[in-house]
């Protein structure tokens, strides 16, 4: 018997999860395919902050992207939580990006003039206003940018509730489905061949994250996604230590989820698949924590954990159709941004699937599109 | 800088440890790259019985191999464990394949003839001998097929032992680095690639179980190794219930563990990678188990698990070098005998790699050859 | 420094959380003393059911009771989730009690005349009517109980929300915190001590399940309350199997939990507080589910564990204040109603020491004090 | 039926454990009772450090009886071994104590001097000779001692063979058994009662630990022995840092295990059962680590752990028969010792029970009677 989907994602992350939602409430019969466990690697070790101001400085696009689907996040989750019963754990109390050294403070000023094109709310926090939102912080910091419209979710509950509102409108999610080849004719796609079956289609969707350029090899599609690990660990406290999330660009955020649990984030190691923790980066995260916020060191320690992140050369997301194939998509290369930018993630790719991006649209997706220049290599 | 191994190994699991062992002991600069954690897969998932009587009934050549392999274990465990400190769990207390029905002794009794030319001492258990010998076992069983020179190991110490002591002899070992494609020139191997990087040998050998068509088609080789899941579980008994291992054809093993736990094994499903443990599974060993062993009912549950067995299309395993690329070598396909063959199928590949096949091997070992003509499909 | 407290609980378990959430909120100033983790045993190991008609077809002041704390959960989950922000996973889809012999037919005909009295809903629904409701159970069932308005919780989830809320209001709750003397003074209760601390209250509740004997014996109060093992598996459909919960009086329930697994339970052993699982009592509920509901079969196995389940002489709880100790109030021996009635046991314990109790009120708590006259010993 | 022991010990610890196989090896019929789990508290949170040495600097008689347990530990081990199949994983490979000051310089100096008069081999090594030693220690170091007969065991196992051992020689073990009450006629000990049964004995071991002074207060016995928690984690590092146990009185250990996971302790938290591990804690314990051993930075890390140590107001353990109660006999309060003193506590505790203790033992002995007079507390 011919298995056949109107779209076959293979990947079973939050990107792969969200567009797999986003198509089956358009009606369409979807099928993902994952190659292990579902939310098994990035999309559930995430710390699940909605950064869309504070992890974006520099590029106009990417901001736009970022609070576009920021924006999307209020009804996504209540419509997604009344659909399935999971509490998605949205807490919205704004992030606070901390400055140590008198050269962050130039930093943040600035980009708060960037930001301030955008979001009014953005503002600067000195010392004893700090204090006065976050008494526990250390009084050693020099003030701080206030973004309060940038949440938090608690990262693996949203892509749960993106699988199991796509399983209510019909859609197949395979576990231990790994994709051995593409079916191509004639530069159309035509499906995919995993290890034990094939199944038809005509639109394929590749989110498979830090794992994307070996995918693509498969069909001779040349991609520049790369793995940076990242390590974080939880605690929790006795009493509540923070309300909004922390963050500091020398290499640390904490973030207070709703259940209780404080995350504690992240090192960077570029090119390295391997999940395994070291002790140098708990260490040097818990210090970093430390300092940031003494008071954490009473709190319990709970666990630790790595998770792989797609990088892209210019630091930018693909996502778009392939020139050469038709039917193919990709949605990959998020990078720190994967939980923030899955609803438009889902729109855009959706969008595309059915031709229906508007004209507006058009111009921000192009910066990007799949076959756009490598310009620079971006550093992590 | 270019990295050169004298023999690269794809796959971390007893096959690849035991072939990485031989090699190192002999002097190579080996590395065995893994796409996931070692020992992950059905290495790990075993009983660890080494059942050359007691699984093999047929096929002479397999019955060689595997007396040949069964006869290894005694030295090269002492080897190990001295070496590496790792208690392999040895037991020589014998295996006994009991009769349920009358077919089934018919059945054992012709098994016993075929076997008693190999070793002598094989011999039929009446129901009384039986309960003689494992007074727990079910006083409605009709006898058995009593094998004492079929012990077992702890499968996972087993790997463990193989990779520490490799690890001595200098051998690297690399995890999360999946192999996505060979480096071969005018149909020698040059190396493999992962994703991250490129490591240069002139000998490959692949030992990656079930997944090997998948790894074998990147270099465009055919090769029927197809995934055949099985369930266990395992239990504390209060006081010791069985010193033998018990076998039943209609599906069950109780095997007793050094350590003190039962492992109970396995059902078979064909053509799946998934490694859930299903309700319907366990609760038919559970019930197989309970007719055998009626007291094992009030051991403590310890913990259920699944593993995917690597079998061929003819039931044989496939080792030796493949006939189109010069540096190609295949060990995989050893489907429930994978502990078992563990060190002959390291002497082998390294016999092969080191151009030392004696006479008397090669006419032996013709039979796992990997060109083989397929000829009939195996059901399970 | 003294320690002075207004109420002290000993337990962290659902009865003692209540009382401590409804105590605070009335102000009062709560310990909760907890001798290893909160909700660590029977609260968290039970599968959350409200069968307040389910569970009870014979005594009327258990039903009067059961009722009243039933009618209190709407508005008590929406006030615990609101202010807590745990999702306690209420599922109003009712309960039905199969009959699998003409005898439970009988006995299931006549629990509808009892429960008829005190709510309408309750009804008889024949295999078709039963089939309807619920596709997948089994077509040899005779028939069965429906009632629409027994619905259930996550259990562990509901003494959480209770924690947090009290924790809200103020209330310390200190783990690893064994109570080993009380502190009483002319028959008054003046306080307790652990192993490392003393605290002072003329309020002392003990709220310690199957441990309440042994505790109470410090003070030379006898009471009967011994334990009850119950064993208990869950299991992960990949499609919803049933909405309602499943109920046969030969020993086993299903109960689908609004996050999509499904646990079964529970065998019954009294007087032992092992609370390892037996091989037998798992394969005994997984047999019976199988006949209840044959497709259970295919379901994932998730895990099991035991829960050790306070029962009392005459199969009443004990509510109430001591007749000797001034300030000593009992609450447990809920055997299996712990959660259903841990709402109405918050409000009963909290009038008492507020003393507030209605006339209304008092002619129903008659029933479940302290010092009743144990008539017969009532088999389990 | 009546239950009757020859010996009834409470707590499944080391110490429980040892005494248990002490008297089992003698013919006696032993029960140990467990309030919980066996092998759950201290003897599995132990490191395994055999210091007898390095713990103890000057107290004598503490000093005499550590180095006659350490004595016993090779021929135990090889006798324990043999007999359960468990590897004890005991390594001879010595401890160094560590100086990073100036002060420890001289005070290692002065501990040398008293040891040399017990161990010949007890030496200073220059930081040169210290990292000829261990490579990978850190060059700031001023030098170390030395002490080539303190080894080390996997703790848990140890225990576990005890019990596996004692369980041979038909020892009874009850997990989940908490003792509620004693059973006194004229002052002779008759039995023990548990939360569901009573059993008889006129010996009655008590090795509870830090829960000692708690369960003796039901035989109105006061006793001085509190909890001290530690920390500790371990990792696993990819190759071998040191094979030594190294050791620094400033508050951290390294400890090489035989399995190749390195642990690291320990904090020191007085008066609190509480089990959870601080940040904090972590973050000291890992910085201290580092600053000894740079490279375990590098290592993986696995988990961490805490245990309550049972320490006593002057800082012996309390070994010997109560004098208030025949057949009453109390071994508690082993603080770190825990392990190291189990064959001695064994062979001690069952000489008195049989009544043949030597000359020579009696004046040793003395110092750890139960009833001596508490000097002054020692600061931990």
């Amino acid at each position: 018997m011919k298995k056949v989907y109107d779209v076959i994602i293979i990947g079973g992350g939050v990107i792969g999860s969200s567009i797999a939602y986003s198509q089956a409430k358009r009606g369409k019969k979807v099928l993902v395919l994952e190659k292990n466990r579902l939310i098994a690697e990035a999309s559930s070790a995430a710390a699940g902050m909605l950064g869309a101001q504070a992890e974006i400085d520099e590029h106009i696009s990417m901001l736009k992207l970022a609070l576009k689907s920021r924006a999307m996040f209020p009804s996504l989750i209540r419509e997604l939580e009344e659909r399935t019963g999971v509490d998605i754990g949205l807490v919205n109390k704004g992030m606070i990006k901390v400055a140590e050294t008198e050269d962050e403070v130039v930093n943040l000023k600035k980009q708060i003039s960037f930001h301030r094109d955008w979001d009014e709310a953005v503002k600067w926090l000195t010392t004893e206003e700090l204090l006065e939102k976050e008494a526990l912080l250390s009084p050693s910091l020099l003030g701080g940018m206030y973004i309060p419209n940038d949440g938090q979710v608690i990262a693996p509950r949203l892509s749960l509730a993106f699988i199991k509102a796509a399983m209510e409108y019909g859609t197949d999610f395979l576990e231990y489905s790994e994709v051995v080849d593409f079916l191509i004719e004639n530069g159309c796609m035509q499906g995919v061949i995993t290890a034990t079956d094939t199944f038809h289609t005509e639109n394929v969707v590749v989110t498979t994250g830090a794992w994307t350029s070996q995918l693509l090899a498969k069909a001779n599609v040349e991609m520049n996604v790369y793995p940076v690990k990242g390590e974080c660990f939880s605690v929790i406290p006795r009493v509540p230590l923070v309300s909004s999330t922390i963050f500091s660009e020398l290499g640390c955020y904490i973030v207070p989820k709703k259940d209780g649990r404080v995350i504690v984030g992240a090192t960077s190691y570029c090119n390295t698949f391997d999940k395994t923790v070291s002790l140098q980066g708990l260490s040097k995260l818990m210090e970093r924590a430390g300092s940031l916020l003494p008071e954490i060191g009473s709190a319990k320690w709970e666990k630790s954990w790595a998770g792989i992140r797609p990088q892209t050369g210019d630091g930018l997301p693909y996502i778009g159709a392939h020139p050469h194939y038709k039917g193919l998509y990709i949605a990959a290369g998020h990078y720190r941004n994967g939980i923030l930018l899955s609803p438009i993630t889902g729109k855009m790719v959706s969008d595309m699937i059915d031709d229906v991006v508007t004209k507006e649209d058009i111009s921000l997706y192009h910066s990007f599109r799949v076959d756009r220049k490598l310009s620079t290599k971006q550093t992590t």
